[in-house]
């Protein structure tokens, strides 16, 4: 196979780019999409951007039956100098190649898609919001589509982008949540898919979030699926406690996501001194420390949200308060600065942000 | 909403019909499938058969993302007298609900989707092949079509039943087969989707099966989540052992799935006064009782492969050969009896077939 280019075609008749004001998370998808086969003995192959479109998959395509399917999620913002950004993209991709490995999913070009990502929001850059807190959500997926209903990995994949204007993930914005810790349900375990981004992890935290919703709270907090004692991560979030001035998260284990925005946090924290530790960390040492006065904050991170403060953590009967439900110093301090970094207006230590400019992506 | 009926919009050209010598399982698909739309405040509608085509899906349906969808598998067989017969349906599409439950997918009506079945099956019914242990398996299937990308319980989804003429699931047909203990990756865990028929749990199971076929066995043996010492399922099975002229099979704990055929081997069993016990079993128990003498047989139980004897078991470092790798006596009953009463052949004491005739699936 000769080098890789991605073919366009242009959409001729452009759609209606939505208010601003009324931007919701991921409801609208741009002009265009990005799309990749995957067929032995080809590899990948036949990349493209193509007006956004429906896609049409045989009924028995194995994505439908057998849960074979992975996905980033990344954003592109609009900085005030009217350049378009990315944060640390290079992560994402090689989050997705992790993901394929645990699901038995080819690996992708890292390089070469990540071209293509650029080559796609250039193409659709007028969709990128400008209103503060908004930005491009960039979502790569994979699906299994061989027409084949046993269980085994499928021979053929689509790789596929889409694109969708976004305003904040949660509308209380940076406001603290009320958060349930999850003690029946289980969303990941050690062996098993925690740390690979695959629809399965999502599915299975469905009924629990219904729960939680439904009594009040935002999110659940997922303790480990072996002894139900370790926390693991909230909601879809990493999750970091500020104990008695020292940030602590759980360590990955095996059934917990590497976050980007996680392991971001942890880089800025060192960055100014703060100490921050990746450990075990249990519901009980957490009510210790509560009851003790030594709770100072909590937070989860994400691309979606950034950084989303804990309010409240009811466990059992018990309920911890936190930091009087105030946002507290340092995740204020964690997201002013991981979003000003991500908009431009923060000078950027670590060289995470990538400016998008016009580009083909070619690969030889 | 008034009473539903099946619209049917027969294929005209009718597809060629497979070398039956050759059939695989789950390669080639019937001429016609079943559709139903769900979406508020319609609930379940649209119920109709049409002729076997591709799906048209928004690429940003939350199916493709993060995997809210579950799945059956039935059988429909030819008896010698030219009857078409399916086995303990209703069981299937009870089962369907409780993974819909799990998985915050609105329930269906069992009786009109397995009408509706029915009439596909008998629409179809030139596809049923006739030699020997040869079928046409029924997939019932559920995806999630909403357009959006968060994680949150779809508002739109699709039924859809597709029909597969298949020879026997396994190549080597019943003879016995070589499973590897899986010590590092886990299927399932209590709390997660394990008794769910969802792909997710399938999808985790990949990379397992991946290494096991590399060292030369057919399938693993899923240990529990947590201590990595209780027996769960082998492959996609339930499973059985023979210890000291006792049937022991784990007992349905959160994490196995609630099989119909399991079911089906308890009650032959019992009706034989053959000792049955479901409990928990250990590999340190099983390998005792193998060092002894005792272990006697070992099979797994399934829709697709009926009953599956294993020959050989390797756990880390130990071979367990099983009843000198033959197929045994008990495993060779249950095989004959419940193939012979799939088929018509055998006396039916438990009213388990129900025999499909001309049909319109009706609810008022």
């Amino acid at each position: 196979m000769e080098g890789w280019t991605v073919t366009v075609d242009r959409r001729i008749t452009k759609k209606e780019k939505p208010n601003t004001e009324q931007l919701e998370f991921g409801r609208i998808f741009t002009d265009h999409m990005f799309i990749m086969d995957y067929m032995e003995p080809l590899g990948w192959h036949d990349a493209r951007i193509v007006p956004y479109q429906q896609l049409t998959i045989d009924p028995s395509a194995m994505t439908f039956h057998y849960g074979q399917s992975v996905f980033e999620g990344m954003k592109a913002y609009h900085t005030d100098e009217g350049e378009i950004q990315l944060f640390r993209p290079e992560k994402n991709l090689e989050r997705l190649n992790h993901s394929n490995d645990r699901l038995c999913i080819p690996q992708i070009d890292e390089e070469f898609v990540l071209n293509a990502i650029k080559q796609l929001v250039y193409l659709d850059k007028d969709w990128i919001p400008k209103a503060d807190g908004t930005s491009l959500y960039i979502r790569p997926f994979i699906i299994s589509t061989e027409p084949f209903i046993g269980v085994a990995p499928s021979h053929q994949y689509k790789l596929i982008v889409i694109l969708s204007p976004v305003g904040s993930y949660y509308k209380e914005g940076i406001n603290p949540v009320k958060i349930a810790v999850e003690n029946h349900y289980v969303r990941a375990v050690k062996g098993g898919t925690g740390e690979a981004k695959t629809g399965g992890n999502y599915a299975a935290s469905l009924k629990a979030q219904e729960k939680c919703t439904q009594n009040g709270f935002s999110q659940v907090l997922w303790l480990d699926g072996v002894e139900k004692k370790y926390i693991e991560e909230v909601g879809s979030m990493n999750v970091f406690f500020k104990i008695n001035g020292e940030v602590v998260t759980p360590a990955l284990n095996g059934s917990i996501l590497e976050g980007i925005t996680r392991n971001s946090v942890i880089q800025l924290l060192n960055h100014w001194n703060i100490p921050v530790t990746e450990r075990k960390v249990s519901m009980e040492e957490l009510y210790e420390a509560y009851v003790d006065g030594k709770l100072e904050e909590a937070f989860g991170s994400g691309t979606a949200a950034v950084l989303s403060p804990i309010g409240q953590l009811s466990w059992g009967d018990k309920d911890l308060f936190i930091n009087n439900g105030k946002t507290g110093e340092v995740s204020k301090a964690l997201y002013d600065t991981l979003t000003g970094i991500q908009y431009g207006r923060k000078t950027d230590p670590f060289n995470w942000v990538e400016k998008v400019k016009e580009v083909s992506a070619i690969k030889n």
